[in-house]
């Protein structure tokens, strides 16, 4: 059975939201849009995805199938997107149908490829840390002679949580950087290594006629390339606070962005602020603002694409702290331990519902609010560590 | 088809909980289930439920249907109900065949006749209005003259929003309040009427192992019998608060409630709380917790069926306030107006999602926040002032 779903269950009038893909950014998208009455219906590969257990519908399909793309946007009145690693020239069957498709395609393929991005953010003004094109190895190493070392090798495509990026010490380590990114199948490139202070990101959500709304900049905590915590607001100056939500609002609408996007940031020693990456769909970094904001990053999502008026990114407590609870190791997507963290006093667990756990997998995450983002912390981390997916 | 739905996306070992019901209580308490990552499955009667359109998997059947019941409870861990009109004989054979059902027919017993519920309720001693059985007009004649007028003829089952509730201010009301009610046919009891400063409500979350978990009081405002406003605090003394929140949880554990339960009290003018009615459910006048509370009246659900700790009840602003959203005439169940009500800054609209639209039937409620119940409330009411369900 290629469908499954409750097609019966669409009221009549009812607006519908379509999502390519099932994952946890679809599924908190898609309970806010529930919480506004909408139907929402889901594309995703497996039938078994966390948005697709609480859609109204669920389409099972390739992302980038246009006769499965078709089959969704017809039964919707806009087609929205949980990841950016879509083949923009299927999508675009959407467009040239005269379906809606928020964010469009234009600005999909100004983010999709990272070189493409930061090209797009240097003309538009943004500063970004120093970055080229390499074709082959010899690139590469003339690259770091005016670049300097360490460098970052990324892949142009396709690269999240680490995935994607090398760090390179010395000239030493390039055949290994080279040969580990795929370099000659996969298009690479090469960035300045930036001595951050801290790492930054704001949501911005941004409105087909235009209008924004810029949520707090938060800071975030990588571990092993993959975010830990996210504290809001940033423990920065409101100059800096300023500046860093000027820059992110630039970079949306130099993609024309319409939905909510997330910014990446790195604040230097010097108090220079970087445009390091843009994600063209609800970040991670945001999941705060679900308890933290009076309209949350997924609200305001749904409310963009779906053209209407966007709500108030004001937060509800001093400091708002996040922390991801990510499997420990392969095994059943379930976790352990959910009872003891729900006993934790003031801590907002979320179980995205995956089938499977697997080491370094995004499972759930932990919201606290607090007067003090060390209190926040403090509880967010408390319950956080109660929980294990996978088998110790 | 009997069955619709998507019974391959539950998630080997997820939690399950299963709700008997599947309008808006069953769908807020659903959007709790999924964050904490519980598959939901729904028995209604209808496909096209408010909860069944984001169920993970939903049965369509008669809720007194044995055998439907036992087809959800074979697929869940616990079952619930999201109301009181359910046939406790058929309901029997959940707990009779081992499976977990909260609350317990026990308890749904104590309720779903309100001649039996004040009974009880006076036995725990609890403060209710004098009331009395009739088993004729004659009957009501005499307890007239011992309450005097004027009187509150009720039906003992099935009573909701005002219906199955008559006043008499005289003996000449008797023949009409008796053939409205429909006496004979239906058992009736009568009470005398309060006459009341307030009406006061309090949501009691309780766990199987007796921890309780209570809300703010709050105060209540009914329109034509339908609960139109309810605004967090109350605005009474702390003293009286307290001794609403105590009669509240007395009352839950008299009836030995397992789940989240709405108390419905009246505040006399000399300061007495009288106990007028239980849910034995969430409860509209919890609605507000959604936001306004740490953890929801929905959440505590389903953390107490679930056997899980309960959450804080604590407020997160000063004052809240909730405006309920009625259909003003038969019609389409999508809202007209819904873009100008998000425009209100602050307003937190939720759209139950029902396919039709009837005068008076709860389609919808705006929750704000505020520093005072006047700002909470002008927020509330001014969004949800813009939202028209029906044909104008």
């Amino acid at each position: 059975m290629e469908s499954t779903g409750k097609s019966s269950n669409v009221a009549r009038g009812a607006t519908r939201l379509g999502i390519i893909g099932g994952g946890q950014l679809a599924k908190m998208t898609a309970l806010s849009a529930l919480q506004l009455g909408c139907d929402v219906i889901v594309l995703e590969r497996k039938p078994d995805s966390p948005a697709a257990r609480l859609a109204t519908h669920s389409i099972v399909g390739d992302w980038n199938d246009p006769a499965k793309l078709l089959e969704l946007a017809t039964q919707v009145d806009v087609v929205s997107i949980e990841n950016e690693f879509l083949d923009t020239k299927a999508l675009a069957i959407l467009e040239s149908s005269g379906h809606k498709l928020f964010p469009r395609t234009a600005t999909l393929s100004l983010i999709q490829d990272k070189f493409i991005q930061k090209k797009t953010l240097a003309k538009a003004g943004l500063p970004v840390p120093p970055f080229a094109a390499v074709a082959n190895q010899i690139e590469l190493l003339k690259q770091a002679a005016k670049f300097g070392w360490p460098l970052v090798l990324k892949t142009r495509r396709n690269g999240y949580d680490g995935k994607g990026n090398f760090t390179l010490r010395s000239e030493a380590d390039i055949p290994r950087a080279w040969e580990t990114l795929g370099g000659g199948r996969n298009e690479l490139y090469v960035e300045a290594f930036c001595p951050f202070e801290r790492e930054l990101a704001i949501i911005i959500t941004r409105s087909a006629d235009g209008r924004v709304a810029e949520y707090p900049v938060a800071e975030t905590v990588q571990r092993d390339h993959i975010c830990h915590l996210v504290t809001a607001p940033a423990n920065i100056s409101p100059e800096i606070a300023k500046r860093a939500a000027e820059k992110g609002r630039h970079a949306i609408e130099a993609i024309g962005g319409i939905g909510s996007f997330g910014v990446e940031m790195f604040l230097t020693v010097n108090g220079e602020i970087l445009v390091n990456e843009l994600a063209p769909r609800v970040h991670n970094s945001g999941h705060y603002t679900i308890e933290a904001c009076v309209c949350s990053q997924f609200e305001n999502h749904a409310r963009a694409v779906l053209g209407w008026p966007l709500g108030s990114t004001e937060m509800c407590a001093p400091a708002a702290a996040m922390v991801n609870l990510l499997g420990a190791t392969d095994g059943p997507g379930d976790p352990l331990g959910l009872d003891n963290a729900l006993a934790v006093a003031g801590a907002h667990v979320h179980i995205y519902g995956k089938a499977h756990s697997a080491r370094g997998r995004k499972m759930g995450h932990v919201t606290a609010l607090g007067i003090t983002a060390a209190e926040a912390i403090a509880t967010a981390e408390r319950a956080a560590q109660k929980i294990m997916f996978g088998k110790p």
